[in-house]
């Protein structure tokens, strides 16, 4: 059975070598808290026989090679990279557990047949650059293109950021192909409470809701705070008011079918004394339905032209990243579901309102998603929380899941 | 007459020599821009007889001696220091036309009884410590404590600043006592309309609005997007919906008497990714009336306390900086007028919404404002202009209003 102790020194120590703040983990991409982080990772790979190597972009694997390396490999893990002051086990929990389940693996003395490869994705997180990176660039969806034309907000080009790191930025060393594998497991926090709730052990995902990500850009004029209100062109107020308005919509007419978020605000500049001659800011929409997407986005589009004539102001509306909603494959659902079942651990079918690396593999790959608990539904803060004995019990599923893969 | 070719070179050379982002003129108190902008006054002064000096805080004076230098003496200007990427006409016009004032007052061979003061205040603007700083330091209104006890959002202390500056921070040979003067005269920009849409060419001051200025906190939790909304702490969406609200109700029942800025927003973590945890944002309220001011910071604590049960938040309020509406001097207000009257020059009463320092020296002195047109209304930004004939027109009013109180 998997070991809880050694899930929790891996995942402390990974917090301990983050990005110092004071205010919980960071790891943004390319950084050198980034790089410490994934040498621990390729030392615990060692140490269990795993053969570690990285990708032209950063993506980490480490082979437990299996007794016919040519058979498609079965690959499980998740991503290593953090928002801002974020907890320690977003991401970095699913790989974990998946170099428990290799532990196991090479601890039974029974080698699998497929060789196993224990991932993980980098860029996955939104926090440095466009999300879902680093398996945008397995698949070949992201191109030298993207490496050219994408930067941070400090202006940094991705292509030089990977460069700078000390990665090739080779693409052809990148790509992966649909006959490279035959399963992608996938273990994550919930991002929410239902497991919580209900005390259950783990969630077996159905649907990855997608995601639409715009980034806005709001025009008018500078003025000194004496300027009659009819007058002015300030937007600060015209944002605020198309994002109060969208998420009363969307608070009223799509609860528990859709969420909207706007965590970036920029303002120019930004001075208690003048009204704001610029916005900048996100807007982010999630939702297992393309409908839903599609009617938000024309209900943001719309609410635009009607704050754009009530404030005197002009947007220019920027689409950052989209995702469609992605089911898991239900094969590999089920194998998950019986293992759980036959370790006699509490499981549910659920659906995963955050986007995940796994809906991106779907679209080379069969894919699946197991879930472990948030404790009362906190991610992407330091309160996020996930009992060691819980993550345990996901890397027995996996183990056991991986076994019956092994065997299709 | 006044010299409308010098009185634009002055204006052009300051803006010249500011800190250059490209995006116009940024003279924030302390910084190497703004000890550039001194030392081209203190040589303007010196080329017409006047003598500079700084206090203890970075006020600089220009002193023409009076035929009786023990005589109270008549003081004129404004601040040098400017917003970020601000005009080149805010502040600077009424220290560049009290200039000029001086040097037609030296031209003309006729000294005056009192000695004639060109001031220069700083830390007028609240784009780095807290507006009307230098002013405060003057009257004494700020303390050895406000310098230790004050922050740039850099969190550099104000003590600090002055003294890293080259200034002494000495109080005692900054502060001004009622008996120094028998008058202080501010000519600036209006920052609004009336004289622009009017073709009026001057304006003459009868009330300036006061100001109260806030700054909130907003505390929450941050979490992940996919967060159903009706559990969310999302402290940028509180925010907003404050904003808009106090903004929606002050259009609607407080044209033309009171308005509400909110100039700056800063969110914790910033990240797309991420609900924000904290938001942190000023709330600026001006009205030439009292009660008007009282019942906005009211409706500012009513609607937090129905914002932070609505969204599952709290806010700290704090009073950054307040000053109450501020009437000027009607013998010295009527001098303004006849000046003007007698010039030709067209002329109106008016209120000003904007603070200045002038209302700060109204606790120690007899003081009066002259507005020059904003053209379209623009301050605080590139697009601010007055032209330069129109500036000279002030200077003509400013020398001849000089011409009478000193015969008081």
């Amino acid at each position: 059975m998997a070991n809880a102790k050694r899930i929790q020194k891996d995942l402390e120590t990974l917090r301990d070598i983050s990005a110092g703040s004071g205010e919980g983990t960071t790891r943004l991409s390319y950084t050198p808290a980034y790089r410490k982080g994934v040498e621990y990772l390729k030392e615990q790979m060692r140490a269990f026989g795993l053969v570690p190597h990285e990708d032209g972009v950063g993506n980490l694997y480490g082979d437990l090679t299996g007794q016919n390396p040519d058979a498609p490999k079965i690959i499980s893990g998740s991503h290593l990279d953090t928002v801002h002051c974020s907890g320690y086990f977003d991401g970095q929990a699913g790989i974990i557990c998946a170099l428990e389940a290799a532990r196991m693996l090479k601890e039974s003395g029974e080698p699998l047949n497929s060789t196993f490869q224990v991932m993980a994705t980098i860029m996955e997180e939104g926090a440095r650059f466009p999300s879902l990176g680093g398996s945008r660039f397995a698949i070949g969806e992201h191109t030298e293109e993207t490496m050219e034309n994408t930067f941070d907000m400090d202006g940094v080009k991705l292509g030089d950021a990977i460069r700078e790191y000390g990665l090739s930025g080779n693409l052809e060393e990148t790509r992966r192909r649909p006959e490279d594998a035959k399963a992608f497991l996938e273990l994550h926090m919930e991002q929410g409470l239902k497991l919580d709730q209900t005390g259950t052990d783990l969630g077996i995902v159905e649907t990855i809701y997608g995601s639409r990500w715009f980034i806005l850009t709001c025009h008018g004029a500078t003025s000194h705070p004496s300027t009659p209100m009819d007058i002015r062109k300030d937007t600060a107020l015209a944002a605020y008011k198309l994002i109060t308005n969208i998420a009363d919509t969307v608070a009223r007419d799509y609860a528990g079918k859709a969420t909207v978020t706007s965590g970036r605000m920029q303002l120019y500049p930004n001075d208690i004394n003048a009204i704001p001659s610029r916005s900048q800011f996100s807007i982010d929409f999630r939702s297992g339905k393309l409908e839903h997407l599609d009617a938000l986005e024309a209900l943001m589009r719309e609410q635009v032209r009607l704050i754009e004539k009530a404030y005197r102001v002009r947007f220019d509306i920027a689409l950052h990243s989209a995702a469609p909603p992605t089911d898991n494959n239900p094969v590999l659902s089920k194998m998950l579901e019986d293992s759980a079942e036959e370790l006699g651990y509490s499981h549910m079918r659920m659906d995963s309102g955050a986007g995940h690396d796994a809906m991106i593999f779907a679209k080379i790959w069969n894919i699946a998603m197991l879930f472990v608990p948030s404790r009362d539904g906190y991610t992407h803060c330091r309160q996020e929380w996930t009992d060691y004995e819980n993550l345990a019990k996901g890397a027995d599923v996996l183990y056991r899941a991986i076994r019956k893969i092994d065997k299709l």
